[in-house]
């Protein structure tokens, strides 16, 4: 994970193992090579994979919410054409929503697919992609109609398609083992059968791949807090100063039990919403909202006070601590920012 | 409520009616009157009665602890005895744990009952007891043996034994429709056959009532926070400031979601206790501690919150807000304040 | 403190004591008895008062707003009428600026004062009026021209005057020893020489007013915490648990040190406001209102706190932490409540 | 800045020119070369700069301290020989006083420097020395005597000694201006001429030293702060979403305020700190101690909760912010970590 970290590696061949395991297609369904398993499966193994590397196994939730997208609203040749060389992760898939003028504004986003006989024409670009450059198969939300969400459409692209092309490499805090570019359409030339679902949908499709995003990248938070619980742990123990471990300090101890208290706190908060979205509850949605909200601020808090428990060590690269409270600041910002989780949960509260 | 909180009135024909759908001995075996309803049930029922009056259901939750002590640690003469009478609430009891000199530090409690014939002879005091002077029948921990936790027994007193009175009702900040006052034992001789279990029993009865304890008095909070919650909710809908509804005020939308996120949260909490508690888990003790620790604090700063929504209308008595604010104050205080529940869930970790 | 708390008492008499020495126009000029003092002097003087009585020091602010208003908006005439006596505080004043209807929105309020000959006729009613009923004097906001903050007027009311009548006295979780009433105005008769400047300023006033009331009241906050830490110190020194003084733990330790820094830099805040406002700088006030939204908020934290280390003690009335906290929490409501501090410095910010 | 950090680079003949300008020995006498300026100023100038570079201002404000150290416990020889190029900073310092197992327990130091002759032979090793191999003196506490602070010395030593060595360069992640290593003394030969002050007095050396460090990397948080909430104030200008301004939502406005009051609290306190301490009062090193532990919290609080405000931006390395709140981290932990201030606090407040 430090290694990753510090190359900037995206571990293709380490995913292609977990792959095996059947984690690149956690909850497809299994007739395209999904392991079928529930949201709450899904949650349980992806706070598990990210006590190992938060940044891969984020990356590799993307993945899951993008064969999940084809898997759900694709239609049976699509099924069959994707789901199984991604469910194996011989293909990447990233997910193209955000555009550099439309972050948590979704709905108003640009990117034109003009239809022109059998094939959709994409011009625009997208901002801040995981995996883009680097990976297969993009799954990208794109205006076939007027403006607003009835107007976005859902298609999927292969690399390598004329036009397509890609930004420069960001350098980011964390998530440093996955690559994040620009992705930009120019007259990009793809075939009507690539559509998911029908025109118009694309919004609709949108939102439902981030109720489970929401989840799973909440989910990554959980495994940093959680390591990083264990490493803050240990380091109090073994860690001595005053003659005495660090872990005989009262006020050490107590903020360790808070940081344990929150964490339960964040993980119940967490399962409960894959699990009513699992379930199909219709308050499946502000709950996926809340656990991104809480589970996101919390475990960050979780992680950086685990950093400060570490003292001087804590801010070396030396140390896995740091890493967890890199990789996961940007948790608090993607999927929908905070804010907008606030804003998603406000309205509900005063539409009742 | 507000009568009940302004006036001082211990409601307890209102409990009374309370009993008759069961809520007198919720936890306690069908045989002697009980509801044998599980701990999930009991949070739930508590949760609800708590919006209604968060002090009075607090001191149904201190009764219905008293009487599954009696049901679960007496034989079964005492559990016919006593039960019955409780569970309709024809009797009322109080829970005598917390002396002037040991409140967090429970072991080390000084109330002596020195056996004599077929009687112990008690004397002491026990400080802060829900209802007593008003009660009929009181668990008392006392000392039988040596110091340390192993010297304490739990006997049962009814009141008008000879030697047993009371200090003056103290004044408090809330929890005023219970009185409180000191009790006071004085050559106060009860039967041998009113110990419950063995002698020496005692803190281990003590620490399983509150247990429960613990998880019934956080459910109080979340109803009072509940109950805030939907009041600050309407006084946003109707109160308009500045031309228009201060529901229409972005930032104290993202409030409420914040509010209403974390009830959710420590609802989860609360629930997950319950739920171990009642399966015998090994983990029941520190997640009940968790439950308590998280649930009484966020719910205080949620009730808080919603009092500042209600701008000066708050302060007033005559909005219901404040009393929510006030009653459960407590709750971070009381059955092993919030600082004894970062110990307990401390230790837990660093013994692991 | 604590029998004016009880007993709804108004200590007359006291607050007359305080003013032989000076503090019932600290900041007046000298010519109609004021003391002349700075604001500096100001807030320590209430600072040290509300270690006393936080509630009847804040009466006391007011009461110092409302002459400093005449003092220094009123003509010579109406400084030799009214201030002597207020000073000497052998009549009280009273604020009123607050509607039913207009809160934190003061620039919509509706009480009218039409012109009729050489009188204004006010019809109207305030609100949350600290003294109201049981004071002599009151500087009353009212509409004498169109809508908006331009046709507000200042008007000085003598108890009395036909017309004016008062509402219930106000039951509140604190500030208990000042009453508090609606103020009623029916065909309420004020002759013109009592309009303080000229028509359309009473806004102006009003907002001047203001940044010295936010300053004293969050002076007020400021001895209420420092009462407070000063009570925490010694029950955690004189409280033993587990066989020592609850001073001897870390956690204690290390969160009564953050309460005293964080009270140190409230401290702060409100001095340099107060050396500002006094200077007539510029950004003074913006920095009331960062003075009184961070001193209010602190302060009630720290209380707050202070109570929770009392354990139970600090839910009973017997100790006068928890009367700090009721009486201080109204603060962050009151004078502006600290939602329009916020919206104050945030448009003073982005205006830059 | 940024490419400083991306690259690594100590900025040398950046730092010479700031020296020019009288930064290299801002609070040293002139007879050697200082400018003489107050605590104050020293704070001031620190902040200034820090808004530039935050790491690269944190180690100057070492350098400073390390020259002050000479300037004030050198004798003349001491001073004259080495201030005069500090100051100029022709040459450059490092603070060598934790080790490996002595961090905030600086007492309980190892390195021994035992008297042969007229040189010191030093044995030992120092970790996490800013500038540590990049700089040529090095002020270095170290154990003439026996345990505890009394048995310790304080030396100047300078690279080329025989003896002293370097480890590797640490990766961290941030401050990555200024390099990090362990220094190592193996059979190292001091002349007994480097003595500064008397044996025995370098614990005391090393705390006074302290309360101007700690005002110094407060000052360098407040300008990270100050530079972060600019930054936040113009993306919140600039940026769109949802049709306008994100600077229009009510919910950022309000934290952007409380962003700016915090900053002015912070400020505050570590201006009163170092007026305290230019004055030589008695509160100084508890003030010093506050202002460090309120100010390194509050502002590693604002520049991350400016870079939630950028969004996604926020995350990349072209945009400031997220070097602001990787820079400052290391200021809750080093000169003693946010812990260690609360023990001093707390040890203040309980001794009283």
């Amino acid at each position: 994970m430090a290694e990753w970290d510090e190359k900037e590696i995206f571990p293709v061949e380490a995913m292609r193992k977990a792959a095996q395991l059947g984690f690149g297609g956690i909850y497809v369904k299994p007739d395209v090579g999904g392991s079928g398993l529930s949201r709450l499966d899904t949650s349980i193994i992806f706070e598990a994979l990210s006590t190992g590397c938060t940044s891969t196994t984020a990356y590799l939730s993307i993945h899951n919410m993008c064969v999940w997208m084809i898997d759900t609203f694709g239609n049976e040749e699509q099924r069959h054409r994707f789901c199984p060389s991604l469910c194996s992760m011989e293909k990447l898939a990233s997910y193209c929503l955000t555009e550099p003028g439309s972050g948590s504004d979704a709905a108003s986003l640009l990117t034109s697919a003009k239809r022109k006989g059998n094939t959709y024409v994409l011009n625009g670009s997208k901002a801040f992609i995981s995996g883009g450059g680097d990976t297969d198969v993009y799954v990208v939300m794109c205006r076939t109609g007027g403006p607003g969400p009835k107007g976005i459409s859902c298609v999927v692209l292969e690399k390598g398609t004329p036009g397509l092309s890609f930004g420069k490499k960001e350098k980011k805090v964390g998530w440093n083992s996955q690559p994040t570019r620009a992705v930009i359409f120019e007259d990009c030339v793809v075939p009507v059968g690539n559509l998911l679902g029908a025109e118009g949908q694309g919004f609709s499709i949108a939102m439902k791949g981030l109720n489970g995003g929401r989840i799973n990248i909440a989910s990554c938070s959980l495994g940093a807090a959680h390591a990083s619980v264990l490493l803050a742990q240990e380091h109090l123990t073994v860690r001595k100063q005053f003659g005495e471990p660090l872990a005989n300090n009262q006020y050490l101890q107590f903020r360790l039990a808070e940081m344990a208290t929150r964490l339960v706190a964040a993980r119940l908060m967490v399962r409960n919403a894959a699990q009513a979205l699992q379930e199909g509850r219709e308050d499946a949605a502000v709950l996926c909202s809340m656990a991104k909200l809480f589970a996101t601020d919390e475990c960050f808090a979780i992680c950086n006070q685990a950093l400060q428990m570490h003292g001087g060590y804590g801010y070396l690269k030396d140390y896995a601590v740091q890493q967890f409270v890199r990789d996961i600041r940007v948790h608090q910002i993607l999927e929908g920012t905070n804010e907008v989780m606030r804003m998603i949960v406000a309205r509900n509260l005063l539409q009742e």
